[in-house]
């Protein structure tokens, strides 16, 4: 019996008329005669509340400290898996709660961002054989020794695949607030075309350039044990996106979409005493994530790019650097943006930088660096050009046809 | 080292605030050299709001459904214990959360009201012999196979007597919103007094009678296994009652205090064609708690006294008994309560019955039936008349002074 892992995301499951609308989602499954597995998350908002009443009683600083947050965090998802296991059962579909420590799902001891190590099937093979549907908590693990893990957020999207792919399932079905996976964000480009189908790679890019539509994770896994995924709306009738491998994509587009950030910042820092390799290891050490750091004028001058949610830190780390002479001074900005096009023809296609950055230039949008992969250019611009440079961009490459 | 088991109610962690404030409680029982573990109830408000949830999905009716109403209202209590944990911990106290499938704790399968079975302790006394608080989530347990089972309202009390009766604690208190166990509700008598000290026999008639401040089996649970109980506000420095062995009590007062319940409905019932034995399982089968049943006139008149909780349930028996002619009609009464005076005094004073009835016709409040037991009077009267007749014989027995 072919078997489909629908997983449910918080807005899906955001109070008990969402929840009740979700059933026939999973009834459509069952009743084409496949066997069904769900995921979900917490209600919209009640990780948010869970992680503000954690803050109010704690800095969150040490390991026992991230435990016992994992802990009060994972109750949210637990609440969600017996509401809808509450309301399949009132529609006469068999089902149950599924917890991390059922399974057991084990991960690492890396609280808050726990990476999956192993976990049994066997309970979830026991409820299909007796024809019951688990409802699996997402988002959680336990650790060797017994404690509450979670895997980040969007962890509950690397649950779904991470099942899916160990039940070898024929799809993941990830329920969302979006449609499916645009060629540029709709509320930006209302011409944006819906994709049908995209490869892993490419949804790889559009996931760690902006497009917060999956968690990079969740893609990664799909990709490496090739599990079909499907991002589509709970709330339309429309099939969504469907992510597969490349090789069962018939015809590759050059660019495929195109996605922006705008929650980075980008630092430069003066006359460093301390080398290059120096700072880069001081800003690893203390959890900020770079995205690009560019060594200059010999080690005097360094400039980086890293995400807004690291602000703070940063500017701890590098205050203290100043008072102790470390550096001159540095300078933090955080009108920036990067814009990124992704498609698989970007690889082919050499003269295709020259009409971007040609293209732009009319425009009278200023590019000041470009980063190129195999099927990724990334551009970084002032971020009050962002709209305007993804409009053109999207009419330059027709993705509305 | 000498055990104490410190057990927090709903309002006394019902926000990050008031966990703070329950710091130095606990703080003040570590300094005095003691041993601590800490057993929590759900934030207030919490479980009201899972149990909407769920009922607003489901119609709760069969075990599986119990069984998911089960799993998500226990994850209020995991909340609880994971912010006293991280404010412990931020207060520079070891301290870690410790959940049913933990330890484990080990219930039946009756869900909802799950009775405990067995637990293992190991994990408690490798916390406290490493200087780690354990801080348990009360009210729940797990079945042999592994599904999360609720211990009814009142279970965190249960939890914490049950853990201090199996660590052989030196006491077990209970921390919530009244400054102890009065000689009536000082709501209505406000000379009524605090009692430093009652037997365990007779809280146990307090909390049967309708005093909310401790659920009975939890005071069953300490007798049994012979723990003094204490119960406390966490909000003022008062040393609260504490609950001990009656051989311990040096003097023991005729009558210790006044309880009422107002909470309960009369049903008669008219020309059942029905035996009153079968009428008895009728009520019992679906789950109706009955206080008392009165067969009368032979088989054909029958009146019970149960919740008023149970009244929708009561309702639609009857109705479905009325249309079948099993009987002829019925009337639900309402407007009833209950009186009991609780003391040891009771069972060796005969003359006892007479004072109370005499007192109570003078004051022109009707008694509609006695019920005399070994350490409790209780008396039947009109809704109307409960404060009255609490405080004419508050005053009768001098329960102030």
């Amino acid at each position: 019996m072919p078997l489909i892992v629908q997983k449910f995301g918080g807005t899906s499951v955001a109070n008990t008329t969402r929840i009740k609308e979700i059933i026939p989602l999973i009834k459509f499954e069952k009743d084409l005669g496949n066997d069904v597995i769900i995921v979900v998350s917490a209600m919209a908002g009640v990780t948010n509340q869970l992680i503000t009443l954690c803050n109010e009683v704690s800095s969150l600083l040490t390991q026992e400290q991230l435990a016992e947050y994992d802990a009060a965090l994972s109750s949210g998802e637990m609440v969600t898996a017996s509401l809808v296991s509450l309301k399949l059962q009132e529609e006469n579909i068999m089902a149950r709660s599924v917890f991390s420590w059922q399974l057991p799902l084990i991960t690492n001891y890396d609280h808050t961002k726990a990476l999956v190590e192993s976990f049994s099937v066997d309970l979830l093979t026991k409820c299909l054989k007796l024809g019951i549907i688990p409802v699996i908590a997402g988002f959680q693990g336990i650790t060797p020794d017994n404690k509450l893990t979670t895997l980040g957020r969007g962890g509950s999207d690397t649950t779904a695949t991470l099942v899916a792919a160990r039940m070898k399932a024929d799809r993941c079905d990830i329920y969302t607030d979006v449609e499916g996976v645009f060629t540029a964000d709709p509320r930006i480009v209302h011409q944006a075309k819906k994709l049908t189908v995209i490869s892993f790679e490419e949804m790889l890019e559009f996931a760690s350039s902006g497009a917060k539509v999956l968690n990079a994770r969740s893609i990664e896994v799909a990709s490496r044990y090739n599990v079909p995924l499907r991002v589509l709306s709970s709330f339309t009738q429309d099939n969504g996106t469907l992510i597969i491998s490349k090789d069962k994509i018939m015809e590759n587009r050059i660019i495929t979409g195109i996605t922006s950030n705008k929650n980075l910042l980008k630092v430069s820092i003066e006359n460093a005493q301390l080398s290059f390799s120096n700072i880069c290891s001081l800003v690893s050490d203390n959890n900020i994530h770079v995205e690009l750091m560019l060594n200059m004028d010999d080690n005097k001058k360094c400039s980086f790019i890293t995400h807004l949610a690291d602000k703070n830190r940063l500017e701890i780390l590098l205050n203290n650097l100043k008072s102790t002479n470390n550096i001159a001074d540095y300078i933090i900005d955080t009108k920036i943006a990067i814009i990124s096009l992704i498609g698989y023809g970007i690889k082919n296609d050499y003269g295709l930088i020259k009409i971007i950055l040609t293209h732009l230039e009319k425009e009278n949008i200023t590019v000041n660096m470009v980063q190129i992969s195999e099927i990724k250019v990334s551009l970084l611009i002032r971020d009050n050009n962002t709209e305007k440079a993804i409009h053109s961009l999207h009419d330059l490459f027709e993705l509305d046809k």
